[in-house]
């Protein structure tokens, strides 16, 4: 019954997405950035550390769940009125293949946007130095929007 | 249709499980170390830091998971036979709470073991100043048994 | 910063939850009735039927979820102010043994109430015709209210 | 170490398919057919009827994880030698929009096939009476083979 606000121009929903993303400092611990951004749709990267791996020298699931959760978080925020918050409902990861890759790309997509609860997918690739992607991840999540 | 190995002695599992998580750098990374370990139950705590945070200043959702899952995979290792490593296949985390508080507890519990597939439980818990504890997130993971 | 509405009755409640699941085809299809009510848990039961089975005779884990699901969703809905009806936003299940009994209960409870999201967990068990229970499966949901 | 049997021939592995499935009274409970079976892809079907439904006249959320479990669970079986059967280890499903249409169709895809595990993929559509599709549901699904 009430009215949808009219959408953000595209430079601001960058600039909020930027903006949050830069007051997460535990996306700074594994030193993740954000390499792309469109509505619906974010993706955000890491370079392999020994320290985010667990005890076979993969990354560590929890490390790619942080990476995936904030691509997702951030593909919802993108569609949601400036000044809204987002915040993580639940998120599902299943680990595909062990994580061993000289860097890592976590790709999220809104699948259904709401005023209030918007759904996510997010595919994790662990990349080759050769640039060739393997994926080794896949989370569906749910993100709550706070106004 | 093969016969289970015996069990092994309760101080043997605890020194496989401490051994194994030792060499996980990731658990150091967030500065989370065991509390307990009781066959197909393990308990394991971290320290709030800055570092670990997201933009509201609570504990980042993915760092909840990677303590959670941890606690999950060794609360299956206590079950598995000797030689045998554990490898997450899924989890699923609910945020329920916003994670702030001065310690934090996540504890697994097995829900079912197997030879191949052990499903399992976290809860975890904020503990204030006082030592008052909240309930900020739920998992159930499935683990694997790789020998 | 709003005020929550004052708790119904229980009385109130009980008759909600009776009302709501008469209206529910999907669960007399599967001849499930409501064997408990109480704040924040319900319990609920189905007999085995063959109609209701999976290529190895066990109760299809899609059955095991539409009892598992609705047993949260009136678990949430016990905690909900009157007028307000609940809605599924997402469940996860874990299938730990096979589903073979002679009944089955799905038992849920609420882990964080919330005006607008619930987070709860069900255990399903099955019942053999000595009555000795056994857990087959675990499911841990996400329910929203709609006023 | 062990090698991998050789791929089945795509006419025993449709017949396959449509023998388990067929074995399956909980289908036949749904009135649930096969769309389409191509490796690793399974497409599952079923209409609109009443005795499917929750309080709001929409698919119960049981219902849909019925033909999404089953679909991802037959694109697993698709990739499994000769003489395995699947089952499903864990869904989950997240409702993205009332399931209100003519008909259903649930689409499986695999993520990543494996010898013990596969991780699958499903998305539900509601198909309108003009033939429209839309998104109803995700899952996301983890089978095993048992041999």
């Amino acid at each position: 019954m009430t009215h949808a606000p009219p959408p953000a121009a595209a430079e601001d929903v960058e600039a909020r997405v930027r903006a949050s993303f830069a007051r997460q400092p535990a996306m700074a611990l594994i030193g993740a950035n954000l390499l792309r951004i469109a509505p619906g749709e974010v993706d955000l990267g890491f370079t392999h550390r020994a320290d985010l791996t667990q005890q076979n020298g993969f990354i560590h699931a929890g490390v790619l769940s942080m990476a995936a959760d904030s691509a997702c978080g951030y593909a919802a925020f993108t569609l949601m009125p400036a000044g809204a918050d987002v915040l993580s409902v639940e998120f599902k990861l299943n680990l595909l293949r062990p994580a061993a890759g000289a860097r890592y790309i976590a790709r999220a997509t809104v699948l259904k946007p709401g005023r209030t609860i918007t759904a996510t997918r997010a595919d994790v690739f662990a990349l080759a130095a050769d640039g060739n992607e393997t994926l080794v991840a896949a989370m569906q999540a749910t993100m709550i929007t706070r106004t």
